[in-house]
Parts: structure tokens; C-alpha cells; sequence
């Protein structure tokens, strides 16, 4: 049951369908005296705000997010900071005629299965838009992150089979590139190759990779809350995500241990650093002090324009065709939605590492 | 804080470290009624043994579990079942050197970092012995899911650069062959590959597959806590594994939405299908009647006899060379921890998903 | 942190304070297929609502529900429920003052401690008005206690000095009686002993007592999760809660064990019962199939009239008198507060105690 | 399901039966480098000893407890910490006959109910001697809080109709007076009552009442997870207790505002303090700083020699008596029970309070 909820100590509560009233979070948790203001989450927002580009669906969504508590002259409170997005411009009726079959590559059929029915309206609970809650609650967990000196950046990877490495971006282009992908000339074949398959009435996939700065060592949990583990659940449910990797991820699998393991040496400010980061900035589930490398793979939008055979709920095979107003990639508005899910994790995970040590408790209570 | 508890209405807490008194699992939730005995743990257990094959450490570990509570009759009792497996054979004075430098590759310095010391010997917390608690678990797991007429299969899909295909696979080999890998000339040139990487010191690593069959439809929750989300943190929360996928996983990144779209059909027999699972049997994060299919990716392992540098407690950068009984491969040994954290989530997930309609709570409740 | 969440598998997470945009709940984990609407809810918070009656605020509050999310087509469709009130006739300009103060009885004092700072504005989140959430919920909740048979009752058992029997109770004056206290001729002494408080400009305390029939035996969990903790927790949550017993509750301290023992009986139709019910409902934390019975101590309102000393944040000792306008007593409209908590907690262990008997499981999951 | 795990950010897991194995508990989340040895916990679970006056069963239970995890050199590690009592003593054939009938005041019914069998030596999971897992642990939080300043004093208050105040406690009889009781006369009056009913085989109630010294001001959460609604459901969950109650608890339901509030007031040193402490130390929620008062009524033996009626499974009603070594009193062996419970509610509250404020994050993480 439930499944909206999510984490321990700083935890976002979700609610909302695409064709619903709204979308909204509820953030508890997040502790008292940080500045926050609509204007930062809605900065936010726009960065996964559809019909911005040609290569996103021309629905025109506001987006306009409202702060109804926790927060007083400008400040959050410490008590639950609520957030809601009013939908508008939605149009039910495109959305009759799916009511009665599954659509391949969506959700139609499993909540079907597990519910019984459905809101049939634009995916319902499983419409891409229900990421509108996730990014609000990230903008937030970004804010809290920049006061401890922490920064999560995420950027498309690759699109088909056009790759960019991390070294090479030009992070100024980050949020005006159409396809968040900062390197012209790359984002350039991305796009022709995009349209292409935009004019088969087909749809592309990509990777989506994010790199965390900032992070101090120790911050995760034995076992089972490993910090990797967590990132890996944080990103895998985001919809369209199908793989999760850390540093060399798979690769890893087909090196040899000397390949692979990281030396640690003392740099000329006698710094304790890693002279490699094959493993992603997390060793035995917690952060080691260097980036944290990880990466999701996101599947080609399920919805396309080509007739495609399908069941519905007669016991027929049928052919569809899905008429509608659909991004041909998901990857470019997802990347806000990685960002923020990571954000949100290494906020739990930061206070939850609070308690590591007596010493650190010392610190807080005694006040001798 | 804590870390070592997994799972929500069928929990497992586990406990202790390589050179402790021994491992544990405290089972929670595990229904009344479900026949158990110490040798169906056995058996799991079995199968993570070192000192099976030529390729893992000659430690002779007897690993003899006990129950200690929760089973009256030879029945669950349905209230904690408490396990125990006393460690044997472990020489303290192999891992004092350790105690003062940071292995590459291994949890040293993060353990150092979060706590401010640590049991150092072998590993401690962070060691590969770990997993036996999740394996006795996942015994009882896997118990609850036959009496459901669910499995849960993994093998050794590749090591370092061989590979082999599911459809290939001789299953009557699986627990057998010293690589769990069930294809006999595969696994042969493996051997091979393992034996030439361990001439010169160095490991391997390679990827373990996992396909779960009679998985009902409608399992897994919406958004963050979907199927697929909580067995990509399940199976990275294994100490060796640096990346997750589903399905096609990252080939999906490079695939368009045609070639991904797995098309819903009725069979002869009037029973909806799908006719390809590129998917891998969760879409939107529920189940949808078809295979499980999860990959994970393990690194080669991480302690290697050739010199390494690294860096000491006392501001020096220093060589050194791991001496010891090390696997010179992880995977093997891993197959039968995956099967057991899949194993693990399956369950917690069947036991969440009874409360998704009001008719189920009807049939458990209404005596009229 | 935290702490506006409550529950395991129904789940309600709240939110808002006394003078911000309003109050909201976001319900997950109630199950698909539940008919509802916004009068049911509209109902609940009706008896909570201030300004009914000579005893209650005359501030006019609407507090209009609306169902934003998880109900399509009248029925609940397993994703979550947000419901939203929204403030209205707020005058934070009475409010202004008591910023710097502490008064008596709130808790302004121990937010400042644990936020640094707070929204003075009408308590903040620390607010009577804070229970309206909850009270939303619990309607929710009660609906699907209904469809089971099982039904929560709650009414005012005394008011200072004057105290009823729950056997004499005329209950078709629950929902009218401006007390909750159905026996007319006590109510009557109750409203002179209130009036007369009230010219003292002081309030007046008293005891809530709620019942619940048709619970199914076996509900409830062993050691912590007990059911009469649960409840205990759920009701001790109200803002003036003081005390909470469970059938017998401080009495049976008093009493011997040949007293206060229950005794089995088959009945003549053969249905086991107890011939007594001192023990409340409940044994070893799981409900016994006889009523539960749970008595609440509100404590009087701490806003009273009269001046009173108190402290303000200048290092001050000073005399205050609290101008505004307050109920002289909590008790009356805290009623249906305690039955949605007991509700809400019911629906919880329900829920949780379907995983009880792998029989259960079997019914849900075995098609054959 | 579950019910055997308690504490968020500092988690229990007990688990065993009073006629299996033995009993045990894993703590998850205690803080590295606290100092603890088996002799500290080996003195909490003397208090708890049976056998020790002649108003205890006569059982001999050494109760030896060993830590199997989770301390190196003297110090926690941070991770697990597993303690063990193996049972010792058990007669397992003084219970062969009561696994037919139902035990008034047992929870023999309910778990049959809720398990559909169960393991009835002794009472099994249901037995009191549950308790030996909470007190293993209590005594790690208890070492927790002392390193904070923080003190938890249990006592008895009450014995049937006999009273003691906590103002004339002499604490210096607490640890030797064997009735908990430490006012010397009353306890000896109390001997003589439950000498009294002993002979009549019959037993008695009585009333704990627990004090909390040197807590900070500022810790617990608002709204659901209120300071008192976790004690209370701390307490409660405590096999025997009927009712728990905070500050005036059910006498604040009979009293006025006026007479109720606690003033604020500075002192001499210009320290901030309560003139009166009828809210007990707790106010919203939120500690005060002031003493945190708290009362469990607990009530009599329920088993008990003199015969009674009851059912048994083959639809008959029957008489019953009783034998065995049972103590004609739960009071005094359960002070350290609840003392337990407050500290490891404490403790898991204070973890919880330290993300509070942004300040303290800051504080935690910003080395500059």
C-alpha cells in the first residue's frame, strides 16, 4: 500500500493525477530557519515545464506552484511545508477512447491489475507530470543542500548512440540547451536525430548522468541503506528509468581489481583524496569525500504516433494508434527530476549520519 | 543512522561482523503457518560457503544456523524468528597491519570517516560474510513464494568477457557448477579467464542475472516505492554491485519507442500476455504477469595480492600487498545473496499489495 | 523531525497552521474501489467546526473540504487522497502581541526551543484548528471501518465534576447535544458548571470515552506495536490529551486479579465471548472481539480570560491576559478528533494484521 | 504484521519465547564510541530477576547476557549491537495442560485468533519475559542518556490501596527495597496487602510512576509524534499496563485552566522555568525542559491460583486452576521495564530532534 511516501527523515508525501485537480507535495522534515521562496521552487519547475522546445509536447502548462505552509516571513518553520501545482489546460476527452485498452510501454494494464481500475485521464497517478511533486520537493532539498556546500548537477549523456563525456561539457550551456545537453555541437546530431525519428512517428531514449560535489566522506548506512542503494531506488523510480549505475557501473563487471580499485593518497595539502574514482564517490555504501558518478538509463517515450497491436478489455487484439501531444524523448525534462531525487536522498542521508557518533550528539546537547 | 534493518511488513534486522561472535537475522512479519526447518537454511546457506571451489577462499567455515525463535512444531509462529550463525575459524592476527592504512577499494576509510574508528578486523561490518544473514532470510523467503508458486532464479551471467544467454542456460548445472554459471564450456573458458587473472594477482568481476517466474500481475507500488525501484536498492544494497538494470535496462537508452513497446496480446487460451518483455515484467512500477528479469553488475573483488598503493592513518602514502584468503571472484558466491534480496522484496511487496483494493479486505474480513 | 505523518499502511501525512493559506491531508494507502465524497468528509468536520454553539468560538469558520486527488468517478481509486481546507476569516492582528511572550499552557515556549523561532500567528501549527486534518482522515477512514461492520463511537463522559455512564448514554443526542454528552439531564448541570467557569474567566477540562463494536478478534500486534499502544499514541497525539486508559485503565491498578480477570464462556449459540469486559477489548495488545473501550483526559483550555504571570522573551516576568476568543472547553469538539485517531489506527491494524496467517495469503494470492 | 521492532532513528528488534531458545534483541542505530560492557546491561536485567524477594516466582533464571555484536575494545562501532539471554530452567511440561482452554486476562484467545495457533509454553511471545530483550536495551540507552545528562528514576507509586509521593521517595531504598517502593513504612504495609491476597490466591495492581531529569527543552515533534504520545505508547505496550498519564493526567481533566497552566517565570540566574509542572514536562508535544512526570497503572497477575471459569477449544465451558510460580505482583519487576521504554524513547526522540534547526546541521557539517 501507500507508495507516495518517501524518506525517513526528511520525508515528501505526493498526491495528484494529470487530469486531477493539481499536484502537490508535502514536505516534512525539512528543519526551521532555512530562506525559501516560491520563486526558487518555480525555477524548478520550469526546468521539466512542457512546450518549451520543439521537442516537447506543445501543451501549454503553467506550472505555478503555491508554498500553503510551513514557511513565515520567508523562512520554513520546521512543521510540514506544503506545495500544490492547480493543473490547467488538461482535455479529458483525448484521453475516452484509451479508457478501454492497454497501451503498450504503459501503466494502463498493471493498475488495472493492482486496483481494479483506473483514472484512464492522461495516465492518471502514472502521467509523467506526477514528477511536478518530486521537482518541487527537490528545489527545496537543493536549498539545503547549497547551505552545507553540496551541489548535484545532472545533464543528458546521451541520446540514441550520440554520447558526451562529463569532462568535455560546457555546464554554461546547461539550462538553455534544449536537450540539457552541454555540448553544442553533440546536442546538435541529437537533435537531427530526434526529428528523424520524430517523422517515423517513433520516440528515442538516452542516459541522463549525475555528479555530486561537495559531499563530505561518512555519509551513508551499513547494509542495507547503503547510500548507493538509496540513489539507485531514488532514480529507479522515476518513471521511464530502467538501469542504474555508480561510477563504472557496469563496466566495472568486466574489469580486473587493479583496474578497478581506487588508490588513496595524501595530496600536497596533505588532503586525503582518491587519485581515481572508479567507484563513484561511495565505498562499502558510504560517501568517500569524492564526486558521486551515477547514472540512469531512460526509456524511449512508450507513447508514439505508429499504429501499434495491443489487447483491450473485450479479450480482442486490436490496432491503436495514440493520437495525442507527446515528447519524442523523455531524457531533457527528466534530468531536473534525477537531480532532484538524488537532492532529496543525500538530505535524508545527511541527517540520518548525524547520529554516527556520540561525539556529534555531544555536540548538539551539551551544552557545557 | 541504523542501516541494517530492510523491508516493511516482512522485516528483516541482521547483525554482526567478520571477527565477532558470529551472524544473525531477526525475521519479523513472517506469516503463522509457514512450515520451516534449520536444514531448508542450510541449504541457502550452502550455497555461499567459501571454500567449495578453487576459486574461493580455503577458509573452512562450517556456517551452522540455528533457529532460536518464531518456529514451534515446525511451523512459523508468526512472531520474530530469530537466526544464528556463530563464526568459526577466524584469525584475528591476519588483519591487525590493516588496521592502520585504508584498503583501496574497500570500506576502511568511509567506516572511519562516519564512526571515527573502527572493527577492522576483516572488514568488520563491511565484510562479505554479511550476506549470510540476508541468505538465511531469504531461505524463509523464498518459502513464503513457493507456497505461491513463485521462483526466483539467478545465475552467473558473465565473467569478465564471457557471457552467457538465459535461453542457453542448463539449469540442471546451477548449483553444481563451481561459477554458477549453467552452461559447461562457458563456465570452462570462465574458469580459465579467472585462473589466468589470479596468476597474476588480480580478480574479475561479471554480472549475475535473476528472472522471478509466476509472478502474479498487480504487485508494486506507484511512484517511489515502485517494484522495480525497491529490487534495484535491494540487490545495490549487496556490498559489491555498482549498477542495476531491468528488463533491456541500458540498451532500452539506446532503443526507440517501437522497438521498445512490448505489444499486449491474448493467447489461444484467452489469457492476456505480452509478446516480448523488453520491459522486464514491472511496467509503472507493478508487475505485469510476465518475467522479472533484473541484472546486476559486480565488481571484480577488491582485495588483490599484487602491490597496491594507498594511503595510512598517519598522513603517509604508503605500498602495499594484501595478503590473505581472498575469492578472486565475488560473483559465484553472490548469485544465491540475489536471489535472496529479490526473494526478500517479493514477499514485502505480495504482503503490501493485499490492502490495493477494498475487495481484499472484504475477503479477509467479512465472515458473511 | 517529522512528525505530522502517521501510520504504517494507511498513511495520512497533514499539514498547516491556525493563520496560513488553510489546512490539508494527503491520505495514501487507502485501498481502490472505496465509495466517497466531499459531503461524507463535509459531515465529520461539521462536528468539530467552531461557533455552533454558546460554549464554542464564535468565530465563523466554513472550513469547506475539497477532494483533490485518488477519487475517480466516486470511488477511491488506491492512489493518494489530498484533501484541502482552506482558511478563512484569519485575523492575525489579534496575534500580534503574544509574538513575544510565553503564554501558559501553549506551546510557544517549546517551539522556540526546538525551531529557534516560530509562526506566532494563532499557535501556528501548534493550533487546535491543526485537527481538522485529521478529522478529514478520519472520515475516510470511518467509511472503510463501515464496509466491515465495525463502528467507532465516542462521547463527552464527564466535564469537570459531572460525569455519565456510558450505559445510560441516549445516543440519538450524540450528533445534536451541543456538549457530545448524550444525557440530557447531565449535559444540562455540565452547561451551568461550564457558564460559571466562563463568568470566572476560566475554563473547564473533562474525559472523552470511546467505544468500538464489531471489531474482529485477532487484530493487533505482539510486544511493541500492541493495539492499545497504538491507540494510546493515536489519542495521546491530541493536542490536550493528558491521559489515556484502556478498559478498566487506572482502576484495575486497584483492583485484584480475581477482580479484574475476564472469564471465557461459549455463549448459547456457541460463540465465545467473556462475560466481563474489564480488560477493554483488548489482551496481549490484539483485540479480543469484544468491545474496546478508551477514555481520554482533556486537559481545560489554556487560554483563558484572567490575568495570568508568565515570561517574555526579554528576560521579563510579566502579567498577561489573553484577549480573543477561545472555547471554554476542548472536550465537546475534540470528540469526533478521538474517533477519527481510533479510526485511522484501526484501518492501520487491519490492514497490517491481513499478513497475520499464511492463509490469508494464499486467499489473495492462490487462483487455483 | 511485524510488532516486534521498535524506535525510528534508534531501533529495536527483540525477539524469542519464555520456553524457546532465549531472548534477545538487536539495537540498530546506537552511536559510535559509546562505552559499554555486558556488567552495565547484566545490572538493568537484575532488576528485572525473578527470584530475588518472596514476592517473585521462585524461578531461577540467571538471565546472563552476552553482546554478540557491535562492540570493539570497549566501544560501540555504530553498527548492530546483539544481545542474547539464553533461557535457562524452562519446564516445559508445567504448560502441556493450558494449550487446550483459554486463561482469563491471557492472551491465549487472541493470538489464537490472530495466528491461528500458537505456542503456549509458558505464554510464548506473550510471556513477561519479553521484557528481558526491552531492558537489555534500555540499559544502552540509558547509557546514552547519562552521557548527556539525562536521568531516568522509575518507582513504585502505588500497590492496591497503598500510595507513596515521589517528594518523600528515599531513592537510596530503590535499588534494595523489594518492592521498588522506596518509602520504607508504606512498602512494608504494601508486603502485608499482597501478603493478604497471596493467601486468599489472588494478586494486585499498582501504579509506576517515572521522572525524567536534566531534559533539554525543545525535543519532540509536533503534531502524531508528540514526546508524550511516543511515551505513552512506550509504555503501554508494556504486557500489564492499563493506562498511562502525563503531569496531572487525569486529575488536569477535573481541574480549571487557572489552576492548570504552569506560569513561566525567570529565576534568580535568569534561567527560564515553570513555577508549577502540572503539564509534566511536556507542552505541545515538546519538552519543556522541567521534569518529565509519567504514571502507568498496571494491573494485577492475571494468573492466579483460585479456580475460575473459562472456555476451552472444544466448545466447552470449564473450570480452571492455575498452578505454577507466578508472582502475585507485575509492579516492582516492571519498573525497570518502563524506565526502559522512556530511554530508548528518549534517546530515539533526542536523534531525532537534532535536525531540527538548520543551525544545528551547520553545525554538524560546515567545517569552515
Amino acid at each position: 500500500m501507500s507508495g507516495s511516501i518517501y524518506g525517513k527523515n526528511f520525508t515528501i508525501s505526493t498526491w495528484g493525477e494529470s487530469h486531477g485537480e493539481g499536484y502537490g507535495v508535502v514536505v516534512d522534515g525539512c528543519p526551521a530557519g532555512l530562506p525559501i521562496d516560491e520563486s526558487q521552487i518555480q525555477a524548478y519547475l520550469k526546468r521539466r515545464k512542457p512546450g518549451q522546445t520543439k521537442f516537447s509536447t506543445p501543451r501549454k502548462e503553467d506550472d505555478k506552484v503555491r508554498i500553503l505552509s510551513g514557511v513565515f516571513e520567508g523562512k520554513t518553520t520546521g512543521t510540514p511545508i506544503s506545495l500544490i501545482v492547480f493543473n490547467e489546460n488538461q482535455r479529458s476527452s483525448d484521453y475516452s477512447e484509451i479508457a478501454s485498452y492497454y497501451r503498450p510501454g504503459h501503466a494502463d494494464y498493471t493498475y488495472d491489475m493492482k486496483y481494479g481500475f483506473r483514472d484512464y485521464r492522461g495516465g492518471g497517478r502514472s502521467s509523467g507530470r506526477e514528477t511536478i511533486s518530486r521537482v518541487a520537493a527537490g528545489a527545496i532539498a537543493a536549498a539545503i543542500l547549497r547551505e552545507l556546500g553540496i551541489s548535484v548537477y545532472a545533464y543528458t549523456k546521451s541520446i540514441g548512440p550520440i554520447t558526451i563525456d562529463y569532462k568535455n561539457c560546457r555546464k554554461e550551456y546547461s539550462l538553455t540547451n534544449p536537450l540539457s545537453m552541454p555540448d553544442p555541437e553533440a546536442s546538435k546530431k541529437a537533435e537531427e536525430y530526434i526529428q528523424e525519428k520524430q517523422e517515423e512517428n517513433d520516440s528515442v531514449g538516452g542516459v541522463i548522468e549525475c555528479i555530486v560535489t561537495g559531499m563530505p566522506p561518512g555519509i551513508g548506512e551499513p547494509v542495507f541503506d547503503k547510500l548507493d542503494a538509496a540513489l539507485a531506488k531514488a532514480v529507479m523510480s522515476i518513471g521511464a528509468v530502467k538501469g542504474v549505475e555508480i561510477g563504472d557501473g557496469f563496466l566495472a563487471a568486466t574489469h580486473t581489481g587493479s583496474e578497478n580499485n581506487d588508490p588513496f593518497a595524501y595530496d600536497e595539502n596533505k588532503k586525503l583524496i582518491k587519485l581515481t574514482n572508479h567507484a563513484g564517490g561511495i565505498l562499502g555504501g558510504i560517501s568517500d569525500g569524492s564526486e558521486i558518478i551515477l547514472r540512469a538509463a531512460i526509456k524511449p517515450t512508450a507513447s508514439i504516433g505508429r499504429p501499434q497491436t495491443t489487447a483491450n478489455k473485450f479479450n480482442e487484439n486490436i490496432e491503436v494508434q495514440i493520437i495525442g501531444r507527446h515528447d519524442p524523448i523523455i531524457v531533457p525534462r527528466a534530468v531536473v527530476v534525477v537531480e532532484s531525487m538524488v537532492a532529496i536522498t543525500l538530505v535524508d542521508y545527511l541527517f540520518q549520519g548525524m547520529t554516527s557518533k556520540m561525539d556529534n550528539i555531544k555536540k548538539i546537547y551539551n551544552k557545557n
